[in-house]
């Protein structure tokens, strides 16, 4: 089978990371009243940063079905959106406290602390009103159905509950299932969301999901693993923000619970899984397949 | 016409009071895993308090148009779900400061902080939950409608909005078409999609929601004057959280502006034409108007 070249990845990332920022821009036109400062926030904290996994995954995603570029991109604005929010709320002080984000001043930092928690919720606010428009698509039914999957995965019940055990991980001397299922949720169910998104918006039935949820669940777990190793492997300038962070909290991550070998081992092991359950996928699924190759070489 | 008494106005009240805290009840039902303080924080800040006047909205707007109860009760409950959230977040050292609402500890203060934003987050996330199941109402369409309703009355351009709105105004001169836009946004917005959210489940088109949405907008904005009103005269034990702290932060309210006997004058008047507003429907807009005038003497 033939693969995409790293340049074809790279076109992909720098194409759909290009598409983000310039909707992210017309989205959140400043408006000249006193709401300014409040959108200057969110522009902030969502143009011009990170490498837009959860979009690119969108938009892999629903290229294997022919879903106009449009709508994938919509909708994945939309993860990215949730994203950015639960990195605003990530870093203030009574959460991770992190001072820089991106290579950025972190949005508590740069604004205050009302102006972050505001932009967050704005933000939050803002996912739901990308795909509940007609623009992101015309049926309401995958519409609904879009909604549905991002408010589940990013509720206490996905995101949000994983980043409540997190905390709860400080506390607490987590073993390898419940860091497994933390992460799951905290990472895992947005990274899971992007996928499942796009066979929604190519109108896949639940049950014609089951191999992408194979390979998304895998490259969730591999993504927070290689995460984990570089907190202890990386370097904090190509990261654009503090590292180490959970080893001096004393939290269990996969590392402290497997060692660098294993953890290494065991990412590279979950994304050739997640490769092969896109094996009744021909080329168009190459991208999907880039994209796992690429959780394992990240800077992030 | 005739008037509904004050027992049924308050028969309805509990009657919605209850449907809520039952739903809320059982949608966060406590787990067994380490997400079990962010579900308790979620249940301490959700069950068991307030008026529910955005609820009672959903209701008495859908039972205009024969909608099933149970749909407007959920529908109801997901417009809580976002005024509970907005509580928690504004309650935070970072905002407001509050240790009080509605006569309990805040979320942060019961809890901690990064608990009180990760439950006003999930919250958030759950409103759009139970909007995009089927439970709400089996038409898609109307389910997309509602959550694009909700969702831009509580981003940017709605209660967010206001809220940030609300922070500069510590730092500005308000006149009082300012504070009206900044009140139209922070709790107006609301309360309109509420109302809005009752004529949608009864499948009205928009051009003719023109009455519902008047009446919307002027109980919105004498539900706030007499907010300002209850902060200078009201009694804290009555309403469960500290007074007087807009006139303490210095911000322009509608009662600093207008002076105590015209706000008083002018909510009488936005009561009268906002019952003016339903003269085309008969005795099935007559909860609609008997909360109008329940605006003027709620003690929240």
């Amino acid at each position: 089978m033939a693969q995409p070249s790293a340049t074809s990845l790279n076109e992909a990332i720098a194409q759909v990371a290009a598409d983000v920022d310039a909707l992210f821009d017309e989205l959140l036109a400043v408006p000249d009243d006193p709401r300014q400062r409040l959108f200057e926030a969110m522009r902030h904290a969502a143009i011009g940063g990170g490498k837009r996994l959860r979009p690119l995954l969108v938009v892999a995603s629903a290229s294997i079905f022919n879903v106009a570029r449009s709508y994938a991109v919509r909708a994945g604005t939309a993860v990215e959106a949730i994203h950015v929010y639960s990195l605003v709320h990530d870093d203030l002080p009574c959460m991770d406290d992190d001072d820089m984000r991106r290579g950025k001043p972190t949005v508590h930092k740069a604004f205050d602390e009302a102006t972050a928690v505001l932009a967050g919720d704005s933000l939050h606010a803002l996912a739901f009103e990308i795909l509940a428009d007609p623009a992101t698509h015309p049926d309401p039914f995958t519409r609904g159905e879009m909604i549905a999957t991002l408010a589940t995965a990013s509720g206490p019940d996905g995101m949000a509950g994983g980043q409540m055990m997190d905390l709860e991980a400080e506390k607490s001397n987590f073993d390898l299932p419940t860091v497994t299922r933390l992460q799951a949720l905290k990472t895992g169910a947005l990274i899971a969301a992007s996928v499942e998104i796009g066979a929604i918006l190519g109108h896949v039935a639940p049950e014609g999901r089951t191999h992408l949820r194979g390979y998304a669940r895998d490259i969730g777990l591999a993504f927070q693993i290689v995460d984990d190793i570089m907190d202890v492997e990386g370097d904090e300038a190509l990261a654009g923000k503090a590292l180490g962070k959970d080893a001096d909290a004393g939290k269990a991550t996969f590392v402290s619970l497997m060692g660098l070998d294993r953890a290494k081992q065991q990412a590279e092991m979950l994304v050739e899984q997640a490769i092969s359950h896109l094996a009744s996928y021909g080329h168009e699924a190459d991208l999907l397949r880039a994209i796992a190759r690429y959780v394992l070489e990240r800077d992030r």
